[in-house]
């Protein structure tokens, strides 16, 4: 009897085409930086690489949806035709805010898949993190990679603020991963502005969201400081 | 009218004694890494000698009060000896946690004064932000530096994990600045393991917490990652 309902999970879970959608800015985000931290190199290599090489080692056979800001588009294709850089993309445009250019990467994924999330500005993801994402989120729906808080917060409230026990709260981290009727739902959504992330979008739809572990080293490159932590644990073989 | 509230507060600024007391561990953090951050060196200073220049560039005549690890105490004084580290500082023992040492500190602090706390591991703190602090802790009785969260949150309850609008969180840095009497009353308080800052402390005595603008550079020092981060921002002259 175990055994059957064993057959069964591992059937659905090989059966499922696995997608990555790599959010790499939209339109609002080219506005704001001119030269995005996802183009930058470290060790010769354009983060947005090195972040698309750790799902194809983690995940042989996922389909790569890349969202790029509409004026990147050209330069893009460009770029990995000169450098070798050959793999299966579609190509999207980028909208007005993130939950605009996911929308718009949606919709380059058919039938029952599994479908991830990441940042491109997270290229220091293990391969180990994306597969148990994935491995989680084909059993319960979704799984969302999340850490611990060492830092002291306050909540505002009515103009002053006050203390809150950092243990109850969780530092949310992509890829985020979510069955693709799931997700399709959540998107036919109006905008909100209160969608930061894609737990937050599939949770207004009253879905329950599964946080795992996620990883300290996981950062997200935004800052200088940033950039130099990164080119350190990449350079380190990370 | 105007000229004279001028004098009478700038009077009392001048008059407080002026303190900052390092909290460089106790006995707790002693047994959690043999090697504290603090006694790295960066530029072949260490840091927690970074850290204690600002507050002598920023107050001059501020008096130090420095809260170690009983069994570090010994080998820090030979420390400052022999590398000419020559400063007016208290040397107290720390405390099983935080609340404790901080406690302990205080006993060295006597009459009407601004009282500033700060982590030793923070050596990337600005002269100006010091005393940006010092200045509106004195008017206000307190002030606590505090920056904007950039990552998503989520708080946890009854077992499940939901969105949280992170416009309306802090992320809470030191030096946090207080009058003494208001922080010799707060440390009057039983220990409670919710304190894991003085603000925190203050706060459950009915005080009303200033939150001022902090600095994103103003890490505290606990990984690996924020080593290199504060090695570069130091060697770059910061």
């Amino acid at each position: 009897m175990n055994f059957g309902l064993f057959t069964i999970h591992y059937s659905l879970f090989t059966e499922m085409q696995k997608y990555v959608i790599i959010a790499a800015g939209g339109i609002g985000a080219r506005m704001k930086s001119p030269i995005p931290k996802q183009y930058l190199s470290v060790n010769d290599v354009p983060i947005i690489i090195h972040t698309i090489n750790k799902f194809q080692f983690a995940i042989p056979g996922i389909k790569i949806v890349i969202v790029l800001p509409p004026d990147r588009i050209n330069s893009w294709e460009q770029f990995c035709f000169e450098n070798d850089f050959v793999f299966n993309q579609d190509i999207c445009a980028g909208g007005e805010t993130r939950f605009h250019s996911i929308k718009n990467g949606l919709e380059s994924i058919h039938g029952h898949a599994l479908v991830a999330i990441h940042d491109a500005v997270r290229p220091l993801i293990t391969v180990a993190l994306i597969q148990d994402i994935f491995k989680h989120a084909e059993a319960n729906g979704n799984a969302v990679p999340a850490i611990k808080m060492d830092q002291t917060i306050r909540v505002l409230e009515d103009g002053k603020s006050k203390a809150v026990d950092r243990n109850n709260y969780r530092i949310i981290q992509t890829p985020q991963c979510f069955h693709a009727d799931i997700l399709r739902k959540a998107y036919q959504q109006d905008y909100d502005v209160s969608f930061t992330d894609d737990a937050t979008v599939v949770e207004r739809t009253g879905a329950v969201i599964n946080l795992i572990e996620g990883d300290i080293n996981n950062i997200k490159i935004t800052t200088q400081q940033d950039m130099l932590v990164a080119e350190t644990l990449i350079a380190s073989g990370f």
